[in-house]
C-alpha cells in the first residue's frame, strides 16, 4: 500500500479537491468564480465577516480578496460595513440581491452533498460531518500570511 | 448558523488546508519544498507513477510537477524510468536516496496525524480514514486539466 492510502493528510486534500470541483461547475455555469462562491457561501447567514477571517474561510490571499470584495460590492452582491463597537473596523456582509442569487446554488450544493453522502448512510453521514467541526475547532485558522491587516 | 458549518466541501477544505499547514513546517525544516513533500510522499510504497498522475496525487498542475520532478531527478531523489509493458510510458519512482531523506519525515508525519486523531479515539479515527478513503473510491480524480499528454 503507498504511504498516501493512509495519511490524513492526503486523504483531505484529494476529498476536498475532487469534492469542491465537482460542485465548481455548477458555481460558474451559475456565473460565479469559485472565490465568489466561496465568499457568498461564507457570508450565508453569517453576520458579517472581516476581510482577515473571510480570507481564511475562502482560503484565498488577502489582496486578491480584496479586489474580490470590491467588484462583488459593485454589483450590489456583498457591502461593506462598520462595525458599531469599533468604528474602525469593516466587515463584508451579503446582500438580500447576493442572498437571492446563490438560492438556487446553495440549493444545488446541498443536494451534491446529499449525493456525495448518500452511499455512507445518515448516521455515519452525521458522523463525518461532525468529527471534520471537532477537527477545525481543535485547529483553528492560522492568521493569514500576508502583511496586509487582517481586520 | 453560517451555511458552511454543516458543508461539506467547505469542511474538507478548511480541515484539509488547517491540518497540511501544520505539517508543512515540518516539511520545510527538512529542507523540501511542499510540492517536493508530496511528490516523495505519494511516491512512497509505489511503483512509480506517470506525471499525469502525480499531478493528481500531489495537486500540482503538470507544467509546474515537471520543472520539480527535473529538479528532483537531478538531485538523485527521484528517477524517471520507462514502463516495460509500454516503452513509450515513464514513470516516476522514489529512489533509495530519496526514502533515506523522508524517512525521518515520515515518521514526523505519521507522529502529527496520531496527535490530530488522537482526541478521537482509536474508533472513531479508523473510521474517519476509511470514509474519506471511501469517498475517495466513489469520486476518481478527473484528469488534469492541462493541455500537456497526462501519460
Amino acid at each position: 500500500m503507498r504511504f498516501v492510502d493512509r495519511y490524513l493528510a492526503f486523504l483531505l486534500a484529494q476529498a476536498s479537491s475532487r469534492i469542491s470541483r465537482e460542485f465548481h461547475r455548477d458555481a460558474e455555469a451559475a456565473g460565479l468564480s469559485v472565490t465568489e462562491w466561496r465568499v457568498l457561501a461564507s457570508l450565508e447567514g453569517s453576520d458579517g465577516e472581516s476581510i482577515g477571517v473571510l480570507s481564511q474561510l475562502t482560503l484565498t490571499k488577502q489582496p486578491t480578496l480584496s479586489k474580490v470584495v470590491k467588484r462583488m460590492e459593485a454589483d450590489g452582491i456583498v457591502a461593506r460595513t462598520r462595525v458599531r463597537s469599533d468604528r474602525r473596523q469593516t466587515v463584508v456582509r451579503i446582500t438580500p440581491k447576493g442572498h437571492l442569487l446563490t438560492d438556487a446554488l446553495r440549493k444545488r450544493a446541498i443536494d451534491h452533498q446529499d449525493r456525495v453522502l448518500e452511499p455512507f448512510g445518515q448516521a455515519k453521514a452525521e458522523m463525518l460531518i461532525s468529527m471534520l467541526r471537532d477537527l477545525l475547532a481543535l485547529h483553528p485558522a492560522s492568521p493569514p500570511a500576508d502583511d496586509e491587516p487582517s481586520l
